[in-house]
């Protein structure tokens, strides 16, 4: 990566900005606003970066148009958005362009790979899989049988894929992840587990991205759902027979429990709980450690444990922490 | 397994129920009500579920006694149970009838494998462990020196289990999980942290079942026990030297910290926490999102942080979510 | 190990204590007070043992200065530490001594690897990875591209390191742990999200443990950093561009989110939760299951959801559960 250069007029029209700065500047890498050179294009995110920007050395600044200083920039409506597309033209996603398949790997002859395609290291796949062109399979994952990739996946390192799971296409999955373990499912039996056997599949939508470590069930009939667009973080689990709608983001340690219904575009913080068999309106956002024991029926912001809506729990909790002060009032007013 | 055919009379027979429709009808797979066909066997859990029996298309429906529908069925008196009884005709779990080795797997000369066991591809198996007969371990799974399973255990793929630990029969463990890492012992040392040596083991009884990317680490001394016909879920972490007691089920992300007893029969819901060196007695059922700080000294239902008796809790919920309102009346009586 | 033995004065010596005992007794194991033998060594923490200890059978106990019995023993200030120093002659940190590489470990020709080391089955190494003298990568790790290793770490089995991060010394990696995954970052691109591409690193200094199925994520620019002697147990998780200082101590299941701030020698026990852009003092010890939503300015004990100092903390858990009380006796005022 090290030898791509872009031109400052390559990087304002892909981000659709306005350049004040030469146009056949090249850059040829990112950094920050302290640490971005000549050869390096940097953003502000808002007015408040504004000295650092105008001390920076960055060979060009992706700014807001709100913003006002002398240096070689790009004007944009939203630098944050504009950086991660300059970013991606530097850093693009791995796609195989040549198709190679380490010798080490263990392919069972009625898989099915496209070409191009990428597969790693003591890779081992499955009878009956198919991987779609594009797609990149890191060293040592497994892929089980009867599993279908879409074109241009990426599975970075270590990934187990269950047998006959669904992958659309562009999916990201992050080392550790596991998709498609069985489901938890046991009926009680005289005092004993019985397992139900969980004949159920995962589909992981077009553009979804699961985070290290992180884990959605297999449905015990039908399928657990990830919708496109949706991008989970790390140490995530996601329950047998659960949707998460499409365009929405999990943050890291949140745990959705089985046969959950969450809409689409929600946002949940970190180390959200969600109770088996409720239901989350779409583009609702819960705060970090949210527990949700109840379904919510109206779209919102919400936070906490109980769970409120946000303001109110950002009230309750500055409120509920004086209980001690209350008793002392109750006490004098009981006094009296 | 898509072969497999079972006549009603033998599902009726396994699940010991009454048969009302044709002896010698086979069914050749599992659906739900809206799902099965002719060819497909279903269940409906409870008269809520009598509508949907009624317009099912299922060749039978595993119904309860108390059901009255004019379709082929057979009645029991738990139909979920029966239901994993049928899925399990279809769906048995794994297991190894012929001697498969994969040419890939590296298996240390001094390990003892019973036959017939499968081993997968890139299977790393050290010295002295030893298999018992019936069991499958699936690729990338790492077995460390001296570790002995029982028979029929199922390593589904990408498991690690470290050196020396013990698992019995029809041990099943999901992908990632990981058996035997070191616990978590460090004595402070004049500002850095001394590591403490764990040399203790790990025991899984028979019929224990481990969800993907969870962990059960090794004693300091002596051994972690994770006791008979008990499941856990996805990402659990027992810690050293605890004992989980046996036909427990464990739901996911529960922590349960080093040195802790919890007895034998006990549910927990997912997200629960319990710190170290507590007792949890048996028949104890745990609310999700449960904080356990102190012993409990009676079997019963509790929940919540801080943890209640389950009712108290849900009472406390309701009630203490009102704190603004009390504090209002306090307001109002002080200006009396 | 077996064959290990030391003498009883050897122990003293490395312990620095005051043997009462015969020089030479020799010892090759360790046990508990209960089922150490003549050959063993064992410890006993405090008075409370002190009938323990009287009817041990052990070749030796570790006492405190304050314990008067009559055993053979060893007297020591901290009984906890000198058996934590004790047990390290008998099971000290793998180490490699001799060059041992695995036939199937499928190693980069651009790799630099130090001798000796010792490199499991199924290991992969990528382009110009650098591993220093002493470290052992155990069975099925993944070190990608660019990675560096210092001296005499230690990656157990199924460890993933992600491109280009870096490792001090005396490293100790638990299975399944995953470091430099892609940090969390994605911009809201009109309905959908852009991912950041994370072009940062994670550096993982000296001495530092990370816990099995743990995860350390790469920063969007610059680095994620464990410092020196930082001890972090399974399932924990450390967000992009986080720092954790020194010889801090962090128990499992504890969620750091991106761009936190943990000072030295803080101590977290299980279940803590630290939302993004915070900062933590030096030495702030957070009980289980705190959650911890301000940056926190002062150092000291805190626990809790709403996050107070310790004491507080309980004394409000105690007051806050009798919530119903307080609003009968406001009941009570109101009649009046």
């Amino acid at each position: 990566m090290a030898s791509l250069r872009f031109s400052l007029a390559t990087i304002a029209n892909r981000v659709g900005g306005e350049l004040r700065g030469e146009e056949s500047a090249e850059v040829s890498g990112l950094g920050t606003l302290d640490t971005a050179g000549p050869n390096q294009v940097t953003f502000a995110r808002s007015n408040e970066f504004a000295d650092s920007a105008k001390a920076s050395k960055a060979g060009a600044i992706l700014v807001s148009e709100f913003m006002d200083i002398e240096r070689p920039q790009i004007r944009v409506s939203d630098p944050d958005l504009a950086f991660a597309k300059t970013a991606q033209l530097f850093h693009p996603r791995p796609r195989a362009t040549t198709h190679e398949v380490h010798a080490s790997a263990i392919i069972d002859e009625s898989a099915n790979l496209e070409s191009p395609v990428r597969i790693g290291a003591g890779v081992v796949i499955g009878a009956g899989v198919k991987i779609g062109a594009g797609s990149v399979v890191g060293p040592g994952c497994v892929i089980e049988d009867g599993v279908v990739l879409g074109q241009n996946c990426v599975l970075v390192a270590n990934v187990t894929l269950c047998h006959d799971i669904q992958l659309g296409d562009r999916v990201i999955l992050h080392p550790g992840s596991v998709i498609g373990a069985d489901g938890f499912g046991f009926a009680p039996d005289n005092g004993t587990w019985a397992f139900i056997p969980q004949i159920g599949t995962v589909q992981l939508q077009d553009d979804v991205e699961i985070g290290a470590n992180s884990t959605v069930d297999r449905a015990t009939m039908g399928a657990t759902t990830v919708e496109r667009g949706t991008k989970i973080d790390n140490m995530v689990h996601v329950g047998h027979n659960s949707t998460i709608g499409e365009h929405s983001i999990i943050a890291g340690f949140s745990a959705i429990a089985g046969s959950v219904k969450v809409g689409h575009h929600c946002m949940f913080a970190g180390h959200v709980a969600v109770a088996s068999h409720l239901s989350i309106p779409p583009e609702t956002q819960l705060g970090g450690a949210s527990v949700v024991l109840r379904t919510i029926r109206k779209s919102g912001r919400y936070m906490g444990h109980p769970l409120q809506p946000l303001q109110d729990s950002i009230r309750w909790m500055r409120r509920v922490i004086d209980i001690e002060d209350l008793d002392s009032r109750v006490k004098g007013l009981e006094r009296e």
